[in-house]
């Protein structure tokens, strides 16, 4: 029902319920629905009737797509399968125009003009809400034309890309913690932000916030300016008023020097660990092959804890919307559904991308029976299962081995392990694709290798790493737990 | 904790619940209440700790104000009122800024101009959502500039002063129906507008959207144009382009006549029953003699069936926000617990504005104990109830009271009826207000004299109607029954 | 369609909601109110056709009757209203049987009689459950054969009559307090019995607990014994026990003494203060009065604060099911709706008796308005409600009074206050009813009969007390506030 | 927390949820979970602080098995993870006492025993209450004594084993629909039952309900005589009726020979199928050769569509609370969860049983990931996955094998179609476990030989079978489409 030349596209799920003449009398899966979606959905109803139908998917598509996006359910009893009305009843609607466009005010966009203009240590920080609002052009050209430092949320990553010269992701700490002024495009100063509060931010820092959702501005913090309005329009306003009267940052700033000092000794860091040649192989050698092969133009999916933490650091986006990840919630599970829409999308726009689903060994525990759904439709998804045997923190494996022989598996397994050299590359051959199962650089390099040029078959890299593996040491926790 | 400068006021329900520690226990009130609540509410939160109290305040009044206007709860544990905390520990936050204003894009307003220079039967209609955004001033320039006729919902009173010779109240009908090009500003296409469709409004009518919510763009009509934004911003983005280009509808056009000549009989007609000699009085002749009084800078509060309906019709408002009725839901026995707030207000400004509250007598039955706050705090309100004996359609009371004299009352009383000849005014003077029975029009005119005089006592006039009484032929049934 | 010969009442609200076609367009009323009713009901539903009326109603009928009563919901669609269907096509229910009866297992009824006989300071405590379940002669057979002290909750007064010999009510604390097995027929452990816990009970002490509802067994304390089922037809077969083994509680014992004693004091204050003649009276001596004149079979409704709870310790109930009040939720504004439905149901019934409804002032003002509803249709009820300007703890009126002369009476006036001399019963005789203003015993003595002579009019008399009167000083508040 | 001799056992889900102080903030996955639970749980709660973490589970794990049982959710908030307290502080509960037992009145009892008596043509059914309730050895004894029919809902199976002389769950359709008085011992007439409404069965047919929950009494149906109370105990009352005065059904009758002459066709008419040797297999030949090798003792969990329906009817359950399927709501996806929970069971009480999980390919792919946890502690389960391809319906593999060569899967592969041929056994091995790819009956018999014989390892069995495989032909469509 979405609009051919539509940017957004609806999340609707369409559910099924029981019959009507049933309710109340046990029917099979008879539920209030409607109302348990309520708390998850924009838009939760069911229609009466067979005649209400085209006009309740309308609202539900255009409720999904107006405004801050989300998801709509819309219940079908079972008795309207079968049954037929006159189709004069009911009441045709036309899919909605696309959502409608606001701008900030004038007078706001002088002002945050001006903080931006008088910051000591600017930092812009794009959220996924740019992405979902297409604001790269404009985001990009700020950025360029006032030469400032930029940082990605998660799903921000890529609408600037990330080899973009002037991002900041690998300081990322330091950014936040000494920025004096932070401008937000679509990103929400929650947990993943850290609040906006100290002692991950300067407690002066002035935060402009760009936002579609009028009551997201103002959350945990106090904002210096609020720009509400679609982020696309509103970074144009913003692009207005800098070729009004240019200006830019000065490229050697002490501030741009401690970034890039931090830039440098950081990824300096991760490539120290990328290079060590000891085996098993740890998070950042694999993530360094990995990356060396990826597509530019691929899709990246991906779950997990450490996996999913570290991969991001390292696997680089380039274009806007190509990443999914395990999102705000960190709901595991959902890597392979979404990796199924996009090679989707992919083949039915017919443009040969491929989609890369980097999966930690206990995420793909969630839905990995996805991958029949993969092989049956022969969907061009790779899939990687950064294999540390489930160990969420260091544990050892040997002397729990050792103990298994001896006694009850269930009394000393503890239950953030899986079961050592699981071989997930055959639940993917299981179903006809390839399987790799790898255990060193070369292997990788090889597997990658073979998994890209085979445009015929979907594949599964199972990819053995240290257990005791972690990622460098970091100034902050990722998830804060410092007192706010 | 509202800014003293903002236009909108926030409204918080602060409940209490139960103690913490007996919670699942059977505490006194213990509920669910934030759940309880979520259905009716933008925000719904129970503070887990005191040191949290001013920040989710914060976040109810901010959530209250921002975007679409809407209520908040927040649940405070009995036990917080005695519990003391170490005062630093309290994360305290300043009050939000005003709500940000967001205008819509400049190319929807240039294709908003055009539909409305090419419109041949245009109209306005002003909602309560222009109210709120207080667009007053820019809408009526915009009626003036352009020449255009209008039309307000029942909260979209006064924004522009019901006796402007563009106001087309009086021929609405008419208005809604044959128009070809209908602005909306602030106004849904709820029951209240008939939902916008036939046989109400033209097949082919192109509507123009003004509203601060997304979401409600597009529904139940697919629009001409939708302009997403601030209502006061985006009229002042209209008038610009009036501005650039002037242009104005012909005054001497068909349709000004159409409605000229609707409005002319619609308003004999009215005169004609205001002006009907014979006891009880009519709707139409009570509401006449109180219009002729009413201060021109009073607030109106009203509720009731009839009552409400035509006195709308009659009553004028000559300012923004005055007027505050039954509202979306018909919610009947909001009117005293509004009068008090708009009384409170006007007292605090101190700007000697009287309240009207006109009641219908099943209304004032909800909530009429309120005289009793009314009195104790001496606010500046006059209460009328008109008084048909409770009877919503046609019923024939001598033949009733007939009845009740030979049997059991519950079994022959309709619901719909209350007692007939109630002394309402006693239930004001029980409490040291001014009581006025009222049966002619000289009485009438007399009891609001004095109750208009009398600055320092609140006053109740009943004012008894024919119970027959109902309105006059009506083009179409106010709640519409026809087809959708 | 509640069966006739039936002792339990369903309790059912039938709602109207919107037209099934308007459903999501803004339809007038429209809201999701089976879902909200969810939290407040046994079963909220929404028939999707009218065939489907009868069985639904049935259900909710039988919901409401069935294990432990209560509320439940059933929403009419408006269109339903005019709406017209094959009658044969309607799936018609026979009103369902009188609610099923289950019992204790056996060798639980032994062990609680086994604990009963070892008892040493046994106490009885009869909850309004006893009463739904008409277990009244059981219960009172019980009593008396064994020879136990006993005490009723609020709503079970009535099921043995409070001048009952063995009632300690007059001792309630102290019982509580020293009792070493409580058997608790239909009694919650909850706020109102102090949830079972120390301070206000033995650590040690052994709960028998009798209740229809399995899911309440075991809140709050580990019961000695649990009897689940029909708690008439349990006391039966604890009665069979006390039967086939005969047993009594030695009437001697120092337990008995120790109640008797504190009865006597307890009683000895109550009286102390009934007769002080001081005026305005205390609420000890408006409730002697009262209760001197009380029929023995009339309803007593209460709602209030002091009112409600002073009251429940002097006026005497002497038969089950007689008494209303505020209940566990301490609900204010039920009172008048309650003293409704009692009168209907004695009219209906054809008894001669009347409904005794004592009012707070506080109280009175949540819906004293619905003495309309009682003076239309003549129900027989008498209202006292007794003033204390609204004083809920110690207040200076007169030094309030005088404040109001100099001042914004919004800034001075704590909102726990109402307006002093408030003469309520002028809100009955604007209704025809007959009121009555007394400030003396004589004249509450003289009112009072007047009222009761009269079966023609409701009446409502408005009793003057001291606005610092309070209770007689209590070894615990009724609301606990003791660390638990 | 489970009492150890207690029968039911408690189903408490614990929640974490985010940082109390960090509530409303965009807390790590904040969400109102206890509100989210609410339709879903008997009891749903937050502790607000630590103290109260005990009595909280203990009224989880008590509402959770008393009365009719029911899933119980308790929320933490994470940061009590690391939050210590004073031990004295918190309030210690026991755990509760095994559930209350109660009986149904004796009247009622005595008017069962006389329906049951002047039967024509009774008919037991046994449902899950009746497992739940272990009422196994009463049944048993009733049907013996009485020489009744009787037949087992899906989850009642077990309670007397399936292969009882007086079981006619192979004439399931033609007992309800002739039978004239049927005793339902915890059967709840829902879907499952056909609502207990004709045709399925007679018009007049006299229900005699038994159940634990008063409120399940009556629904549908008005039955002839209600017995409210625990299944066991009524049992044993029925029993003492029959003990007092004996009576038996005529074994020759001719309901007894209407039901066997259609047992033994319709057993026939399995035979007949399960004999075919043609391959691929159909279920019957695939389910008879299960059949014949399944140890007694064994759980037997299932889950799909025809896979369960006809599995169903052809594996022999001979001990109570040995089945486990997808129940009520026919949830798929709960097999592998609920054969590890049993295989737990079963190696924590030494008992030796196995699980058979026979699961449809369709549903295998819900969670067959969880072959993994079932490798990781070498749990005694024999998965089988009866594997038609995921065809639910007819559907011709071939021509859409043929098709996928030209053209878009997407655009021809039916949603209710999986990839032909896919190993599942594949899954297992992947995991270490043993896997069996069969498509013959003697490789069938072989692996179940294999797996049985090795208590070392889980093993997957992979069984082809005829996509086009149905089931014999019906009297009635299992999930009724007729008019109720």
């Amino acid at each position: 029902m979405a609009n051919a030349n539509m940017n957004c596209w609806p999340l609707i799920v369409i559910g099924g319920s029981s019959e009507r003449s049933q309710e109340t009398m046990g029917a099979f899966q008879e539920f209030p629905q409607v109302e348990a979606c309520r708390l998850y959905s924009k838009f939760s109803a069911r229609p009466s009737s067979i005649e209400t139908i085209p006009s309740i998917i309308e609202k539900a598509v255009r409720s999904s797509i107006y405004g801050r996006p989300g998801a709509c359910y819309v219940d079908i009893p079972a008795d309207f399968v079968n049954l037929q009305v006159n189709v004069n009843s009911v009441r045709y609607m036309e899919c909605c125009t696309p959502p409608p466009v606001s701008m900030a005010e004038t007078s706001a966009i002088c002002m945050a003009a001006t903080v931006i203009r008088n910051a000591k240590k600017p930092l812009l920080i794009i959220g996924k809400g740019a992405a979902y609002a297409h604001a790269e052009e404009g985001i990009r050209k700020l950025v360029e034309r006032c030469k400032l430092p930029f940082l990605p949320t998660p799903m921000g990553k890529g609408v600037i890309p990330d080899n973009h010269p002037n991002c900041v992701a690998a300081a990322r700490s330091r950014a936040l913690q000494f920025a004096d002024v932070i401008v937000l495009f679509g990103a929400r100063l929650n947990w993943i932000l850290h609040f906006g509060l100290p002692p991950r931010y300067q407690p002066d820092v002035k935060f402009i916030q760009v936002d579609i959702c009028a009551e997201e501005l103002g959350n945990n913090v106090k904002p210096a300016v609020t720009l509400l309005g679609d982020i696309n329009a509103v970074t144009k306003q913003l692009l207005e008023q800098f070729d009004k009267t240019p200006w830019q940052y000065p490229p050697e700033s002490s501030w741009w020097k401690t970034l890039r000092e931090k830039m440098k000794s950081n990824e300096a860091a991760s490539k120290e660990l990328a290079s060590q040649k000891s085996l098993p192989m740890n998070y950042y050698t694999v993530f360094y092959h990995v990356q060396e092969q990826l597509p530019r133009d691929c899709f990246v999916v991906s779950e997990g804890a450490n996996t999913m933490d570290i991969g991001r650091t390292v696997l680089q986006n380039y274009l806007p919307r190509h990443r999914l990840d395990a999102g705000t919630f960190g709901t595991m599970g959902v890597g392979l559904g979404f990796a199924i829409a996009a090679a989707i999308l992919a083949k039915a726009r017919n443009t040969g991308q491929r989609v890369i689903c980097v999966e930690g060994d206990s995420a793909f525990g969630f839905s990995g029976m996805e991958v029949e759904t993969i092989c049956r439709y022969n969907l061009p998804i790779i899939l990687l299962v950064v294999n540390n045997n489930g160990i969420y923190q260091g544990f050892d494996v040997d002397s729990w081995q050792e103990m298994l022989k001896f006694g009850d598996a269930t009394a000393v397994a503890p239950p953030v392990c899986l079961l050592p050299n699981s071989h997930y590359e055959q639940v993917m051959t299981a179903f006809g694709g390839k399987g790799y199962f790898v255990q060193t650089p070369e292997e990788l390099q090889k597997s990658l290798r073979e998994s890209l040029a085979d445009t015929t078959a979907p594949s599964l890299i199972n990819i053995m790493i240290e257990p005791q593996a972690t990622r460098k040491a970091q100034d902050f926790h990722w998830l804060t737990r410092s007192k706010i």
